[in-house]
């Protein structure tokens, strides 16, 4: 577990007044396994800190839930377009476990903006975001989803995927949950 | 043909001294049809804005050339990555048609960081990159080949889109060159 001071002085260094600055608009929530962070077609009101827990986002198309990405702490979140611009969202963002958010309202996230660390750190969160989204999406031009799924097992603890329901990994790897189960069937090491 | 002082003030409101100090830190520079702008492992050196033109981006797999995206006049580019860490990139740019660009080498983009006006154009024009890829990455998980192929020709004049070789197309779309043949004669109108 690290705290939000910490997160963000891996990115950019905070004076003790930046922080205070900064402590005094974030407010501490939590939210239960499968709760609704951000419901489709709501505006997304925070820019949030996972301090612990797991969370995915998921667009509805057409009745069907498509997992788009997951998010696990220590890590920020929004819904960035919705956020930014204060209209409704496209996405929805669900807790797959109990999670832990330290949460900064839209105003309060303005307020930051004065801060010249905060920026810096927004900054640079932002460029990291887009290198992964840069090669996420290579990975699913490039990679079959048997492929995807090993690399995901490469990266993260098996017990963290283990936690992510079989419907959710499949539709985040494009697959039917069936394939999913087979390729998993395929992997595992014989006893 | 819009001008680079015009480009920027559609997101940021530039002072006459500003905009003096951007001039007198960019270079005007031409790309015939098909010249490489960038070779893939080679560092990005340069940000970019294509006042007339059209441009690829691609990734080489195992000897594959993958269209990734177009960009088209007047916008800015440059490998992001490769160009902001300075960095070998894993991805190349072509002149798809005669260019002219306007570029500003990485020394000069640092120096440009001192100018408010600068800041607040590129945080804006990387917002809308962003938004971009998020809806490319919903329709390419969400719509067929010919629905993506419709849509590009409900949102660019015909003639641009002839201008786009077939196999780049195809590997934009992420399908064979055949299948968009026949998808192309599908869609066109009887006469």
């Amino acid at each position: 577990m690290m705290n939000f001071r910490e997160f963000i002085e891996n990115y950019s260094k905070l004076s003790d007044s930046d922080w205070i600055t900064i402590e005094q608009l974030i407010e501490r929530k939590e939210f239960s396994k499968n709760e609704a962070i951000l419901e489709e077609n709501n505006v997304c009101r925070y820019f949030y800190y996972l301090e612990c827990g797991l969370i995915r986002f998921y667009n509805n198309i057409d009745g069907n839930d498509l997992t788009k990405t997951f998010t696990i702490a220590p890590y920020c979140f929004t819904s960035k377009i919705s956020f930014r611009k204060q209209i409704a969202s496209i996405e929805g963002i669900q807790a797959l476990e109990k999670c832990v958010v330290w949460q900064i309202s839209y105003d309060n996230y303005k307020k930051l903006e004065a801060l010249s660390s905060w920026n810096v750190f927004i900054r640079k969160l932002l460029n990291e975001i887009h290198d992964y989204s840069e090669s996420f999406y290579l990975e699913i031009r490039t990679m079959t989803a048997e492929e995807r799924y090993k690399q995901i097992l490469n990266k993260y603890p098996v017990e963290l995927i283990q936690k992510i329901p079989l419907k959710h990994l499949s539709s985040f790897l494009g697959i039917a949950p069936q394939s999913l189960s087979r390729i998993r069937k395929k992997i595992q090491p014989v006893n």
